[in-house]
């Protein structure tokens, strides 16, 4: 592992999907917001091209602003990015998202790889709605007990940095977040998962290391919640 | 990981199957042979009972040989052993041999576990013969770049202390085995299966960091496979 490893630092991240329209003005707004990092990822219609057109637009209006590429794709693999997190599926139900795809492409780029701005991420994917588990071929629908046993394994087995409990687009259940934190050691923890107010930032925050608000930046109140979502963690 | 590695220090291992009859003498040679540890695992039959008596035996005869448990079913699992050795097969076709079934011994035996004498084993399950690949649900007929790509993400995925190539009773490739062991930087490589000779033993042994040494001690010349062995990697 790396000795720099600015992501133990985070405590807020914006999660951008580069195949989304940006509300007009939170680019500058989120220059000023106090947020520690972009991730840019999403799961459907990633490309080269709208990742590195949404990377340009970030560098011209926030520099200072840290950015990672969340690689879901390897043909999106844009250069000039702080670093790159490779997410790993610990509850997959395919060894394509445990590790195939990714010896795919190390057969493709090992030679050019620089582990040392990589950051592996040991994603649980939860989800009380159990229809998602199909679409992400993921077993979600786990126990607190099975949640918790998962993030160990990620840890003691697979020695992940990062364990990521993702709801996607759902609020989580609280008490598997504690669970997860408390039985896990060294990994730092994100959770990502309808954050969209002051009071859910502040709860999660209060439980995992990071947290990652994405979604609710796309709707309507997005200054509101940007803003209370880091007060809430800062 | 913990400081304490006794296991980077081994070049040779014998692997001793619990479910196997025993030559008559072997023990005792075993003793007076020099090689590094016992390994106890197999893959049939593997029960408490046949375990406890193998190590029983091992501590009564020669109670210097360091023993470790290769653990294949949690049922198994005795007490007593130095360490235990897990098994991830990093080219498995069905995520149960990657996270699954540490998953399910995890919910029953965490809060009992001690890790730090656990050695976690990222398995390349490799082998000519693919017919090979059904039983063991690996994706076993690899290329060369193939095989390597996976013992890359073995390491850099999941810090795999160990990577261990297995050919299961066939002498493998030796190129195969010096692409794996030329692209690992910090894992340290086991190689198992088929080695009779001192030639195979010598030839493998340059390659990889551990051989191991099973099948051909259960047969007629076990006593000139065993020395010869030990002799060629020490």
């Amino acid at each position: 592992m790396p000795s720099e490893q600015p992501w133990r630092r985070w405590r807020h991240v914006v999660k951008l999907d580069p195949d989304r329209p940006l509300p007009e003005g939170l680019l500058q707004a989120l220059g000023d917001s106090g947020t520690d990092a972009v991730l840019l990822g999403g799961t459907q219609r990633i490309t080269y091209d709208n990742v590195q057109a949404l990377l340009g637009r970030l560098r011209r209006d926030v520099p200072h602003v840290p950015v990672w590429q969340e690689v879901s794709s390897e043909e999106a693999v844009v250069s000039g990015v702080d670093g790159y997190a490779i997410p790993v599926v610990l509850n997959a139900g395919d060894t394509r998202w445990l590790i195939g795809e990714h010896v795919r492409a190390l057969l493709k780029y090992r030679p050019f790889l620089d582990w040392s701005n990589v950051l592996i991420e040991g994603y649980l994917v939860l989800n009380d709605d159990c229809a998602v588990a199909d679409l992400t071929e993921a077993n979600a629908c786990l126990t607190r007990e099975e949640a918790a046993a998962y993030a160990v394994a990620g840890e003691s087995l697979f020695s992940m940095p990062v364990i990521y409990i993702e709801y996607s687009g759902t609020y989580g259940d609280p008490e598997t977040v504690k669970e997860i934190a408390r039985v896990v050691q060294n990994s730092h923890v994100f959770y990502g998962g309808g954050i969209d107010s002051f009071a859910k930032a502040s709860e999660m925050g209060a439980l995992a290391d990071t947290i990652i608000v994405g979604n609710a930046l796309y709707g309507e109140n997005w200054r509101e919640v940007l803003d209370a979502s880091v007060r809430a963690v800062k």
